[in-house]
């Protein structure tokens, strides 16, 4: 199965969450064990030369990638979660939304200066919860190898966002 | 590594979200690339014989155990999630907390009737989450092979909510 084939697995809903978005779904994909391997497959490939120390993974779509990636390269694995989950100290970033704002927050011991990062999610749209996944990785000392989505929005031009760091998606949408 | 070992790397951390409630931080294992690793092999070898259709995983520290095993097990993953979070077709099961109320929902499509369903999350507690997850799972025509969890809290009897139903738990703390 190539990466082309993968997309045969993300279904369209229409006007989800509102009305003018085509939500791409990916909970097909999740139901498929051959798809889900293959899609894991060619990410943990990917990555597995490049001494990857720990994998930040956004809350909750991109648990699902990043967890059987890091169990596979014996990467430790690090949520960034809404304000209010993570229970020990933690370090905050917050961004802008269409309307209004989010933020992400990271423990605090979960990166040691120079560790080798990928930060991994499911969706690259504005590129507002990449942006805030990579300032919070930096502002630990963690170096941030790539960020890698499952899909990327080419025409929401998020990878401007995150202007000098690599950026890697398995399947874009024009 | 022994599965009590694991515990080891659970951190306690008092108070949290609030006062007089001791939370059990799994940050430190998922941190841990050889406590994470033992902890989804152990899981995956109880299962690996137990011919699992799908894996239902609740939102969204259930992801990070399941996810893994799904993988692993060659079983389809199915997520679930807060009320408006699924973009198809649902059905949801609501259930009293402390305060207040929660819900949970699921694709209709994820299950096909007489599926052999594993369920797992990673904290039984008082077990409306996990009466809950049975419920959406036996609604569909499902057969819930077993609930299985990282943690159970045994004083607060989680398990007699699940009445029937095989329920298993990884680490337990009176």
């Amino acid at each position: 199965m190539r990466a082309e084939e993968l997309k045969e697995h993300i279904r369209d809903i229409p006007d989800f969450p509102k009305p003018g978005i085509l939500f791409r779904d990916i909970t097909p994909l999740l139901l498929d064990p051959k798809a889900y391997r293959q899609t894991v497959d060619i990410l943990r490939n990917r990555y597995e030369d490049q001494k990857i120390d720990k994998i930040v993974a956004v809350e909750s779509r991109g648990f699902l990638f990043a967890s059987p990636i890091a169990y596979q390269l014996g990467a430790g694995f690090i949520p960034l979660r809404k304000p209010g989950k993570l229970p020990y100290e933690t370090i905050k970033e917050s961004y802008a939304l269409e309307y209004g704002e989010a933020a992400l927050e990271i423990h605090k011991d979960a990166i040691q200066q120079g560790d080798r990062v990928l930060i991994l999610d499911d969706l690259l749209a504005t590129g507002g919860t990449a942006a805030a996944a990579v300032s919070l990785v930096k502002r630990l000392g963690g170096e941030v190898v790539e960020v890698c989505f499952l899909i990327e929005l080419k025409p929401l031009g998020g990878r401007c966002k995150l202007n000098g760091t690599p950026v890697f998606s398995l399947l874009s949408y024009d």
